[in-house]
């Protein structure tokens, strides 16, 4: 069953703005903020609400098919003390609201923070499939997010679909960006497919189809019917 | 260099009582208890202290080479209000007082719950490098601290050895003991193994040499050296 409506949490973000704009043809929108309401999307359903309160996330539940849970303190360096109410109490709390709720699919932003140290150790390429090695507590709290997503799924019958997601520029801007880039067009495409797959459980790296890619994209090709349209190498080619 | 000062967190549990009795020849015991101090163990140094308060934490790592942490909600059924505190803030705080203390070895009490799914869905063997698939909130707190564990080894060098211990029991009591169970000597061995070993991080089975086991502790037995004793098959044949 294809979700008619959907929840966007954290849709204030730069990730949020940009899907608003590729999913409202699409879906049903609800947006959630953690605090202001971007002029710009106040004609949309939205609910501003702290993830971290477990009733306040729940009442974002009603009447949604499916949630793409990208609210959290998106910083590599954010210590402990944001990244537990904001990434690891607040994911339980989606999830948790979710299922109550009866909302049968979730897309969770994931990061390629979650395997950053075999990136740190040029380990390439790194499959989505190799053991989590975190590089930051940002990327725990990631990985956290994938282990409960995968509870979920097998004690619940949820879909959750978790995405790695890579740097998401309008633009690449350098070197790094060569080989890390996500596009907002194919970031609209793998949310989109993410969120009509059958399938109940699964972790994908999410960048573009870059030439010069370290990261592993079959599965999210094979699996997701993933295909992309950038290569971030077209910006690089004079 | 092999530790000398060994703090037990959770020492009035179960498993920690036992293993004071198999440790305290060869170590400088320090042991935790969450609020109660059983009475034979008022002669060891000691301290009481509640795991989900940072500050209570370090002040326990004065001095300490190495930590078994034991110290969680053991419950297969605990619910979040419980693995939050107790599981997930208490192994957090643990781990980071240990590095801020500059305790460079954990051994990690983990559990064969962090794989929990494949054993619903009879999946066996059940290899410990397969993809956590946990069965409770319980696993996903334990499969929390082993990605936090590898985390700290891979960024700060510290030795994190993780545990999937079994069903530690005197006696292996009835069919599933027959595969899962954990002795008491069994236990001491592993653990000691873990302590002494020089590598920075792993995860592995904790169990008996049961004949009819169905998770693989070839990786115990190879990368630890553990060398089970005991076997719940004794004490079916008759």
């Amino acid at each position: 069953m294809q979700p008619r409506r959907v929840l966007i949490t954290g849709a204030g973000g730069r990730i949020g703005r940009a899907l608003v704009g590729s999913l409202r043809d699409r879906y049903q929108l609800r947006l959630h903020f953690h605090r202001v309401v971007p002029a710009e999307l106040t004609t949309f359903e939205h609910v501003v609400a702290d993830i971290a309160q477990y009733d306040e996330v729940e009442s974002m539940m009603r009447g949604i098919d499916a949630v793409v849970h990208l609210a959290a303190d998106p910083r590599v360096t954010a210590p402990w003390e944001s990244v537990l109410p904001n990434n690891i109490i607040g994911t339980y709390n989606v999830f948790e609201a979710a299922r109550r709720s009866g909302v049968r699919k979730i897309v969770f932003a994931s990061t390629n923070h979650v395997m950053g140290m075999y990136d740190r150790d040029r380990m390439w390429p790194v499959y989505s499939w190799l053991p989590p090695r975190p590089d930051s507590l940002y990327g725990v709290s990631k990985a956290f997010g994938e282990l409960l997503g995968r509870y979920y799924s097998d004690r619940f019958g949820m879909s959750v679909i978790c995405l790695r997601i890579g740097w998401f520029l309008p633009e690449p801007s350098d070197e790094i960006a060569r080989w890390m880039w996500l596009s907002p067009r194919d970031c609209a495409q793998i949310v989109e497919r993410a969120l009509e797959t059958d399938l109940l459980y699964g972790v994908f790296y999410a960048i573009s189809g870059n030439s010069s890619r370290h990261w592993d994209i079959t599965d999210t090709m094979e699996k997701l019917g993933y295909r992309p349209e950038d290569d971030a190498e077209r910006y690089f080619i004079e």
